[in-house]
């Protein structure tokens, strides 16, 4: 079983031991996925872009908790919905790929800025 | 080298192909995953919990789709400020068993509803 | 001077007084509105639909605030590009109107989910 | 009437004419404002905040008409819920005011982090 999996199984177990599963709707879980993106978000909404790559420990630290609750959510949604998130990032990795062809984007802000 | 750490290295390519690090700022990788979480939201903002849990699909592609650039933009984020997300999840599951004891908290919605 | 221009100018003195304003472009003010209106949203992610529409008196004072935080930003980010949210409200409602002609999209859901 | 009671009414109205007011219930129009702020940040999400400041008159036409949308949706929201968004955000620009005593946070913008 790999990471994710087993990931995804020990949140299932969560939820089951405290008869959670009930407010698990796909809808309900993207809302949570949504509070917690905002939580990350929060981090730097007063940052200058050079700061935001350069957090203090204390910062860092929050953070990399706040983006497990993105990644937590967005595991149990996939869980829910029977998506498997590796193949579907490789997916549209490839879509990405046809449509924003490197010799024609490069550098390109304002394409960028479509994307 | 493991699934994740495969697409980071695919998308951290993607992106010095075409030039578009310089807009890969932590800061704008927040929001950037905030607009995609919005993009998946969207689709169950008018659905009932029971519809949003039985898609057809056809929806069920276009959500795979949005999860995906979800789960890009985290891994890009994790990326840029070194974070191991599965190590991430696991501590802030081990976290979250200590603040929700299972027999302390089970069916009980009102702690949910903080939670 | 209207309700909503005062509150404005009321807001940009606030920012003033605290030497706030440097913080305040549309970008950082962009993503200061998107966490409120997570906190909103966050009290509503676990009720149902039912239970949103009739919260208890101290639920609804705290949701009373996140709406004021989410109309704060919304003013200030108005003020700081200049538009008048009155007047564009309006003229969205006029191309709504053309967009969604009552007759044709009447309880059709499928349309509404494209809104 | 006021300019904004006077808007609330008309999007009761709209909605009312097309049926749609079954699914506007507190927690869906909460989803709907997210997706709007969202496609507000959307455009600022790869601009410096210079740029975001100095937008040319195309994008902040744009910029206008999603404003417009999150307007739309905090007052159809506030409709639902009774809220005076006017009287609530001078309570809680009260409560700011006591918060962050000017003389004490000025220009510490660790302060306003935590704001």
């Amino acid at each position: 079983m790999d990471a994710l999996a087993q990931l995804q199984r020990q949140l299932g177990e969560f939820a089951a031991a405290r008869d959670w599963d009930q407010f698990h709707s796909p809808k309900n879980l993207s809302m949570a996925l949504s509070v917690e993106v905002a939580e990350l978000l929060e981090h730097f909404q007063w940052l200058t872009e050079e700061q935001s790559a350069h957090l203090d420990a204390e910062r860092l630290a929050k953070v990399r908790l706040e983006a497990a609750d993105v990644f937590i959510y967005l595991l149990r949604l996939a869980d829910k919905l029977g998506i498997d998130l590796v193949r579907a990032a490789h997916d549209k990795i490839a879509l990405n790929e046809q449509k924003y062809p490197a010799d024609r984007v490069r550098g390109d802000s304002r394409k960028y800025s479509d994307y």
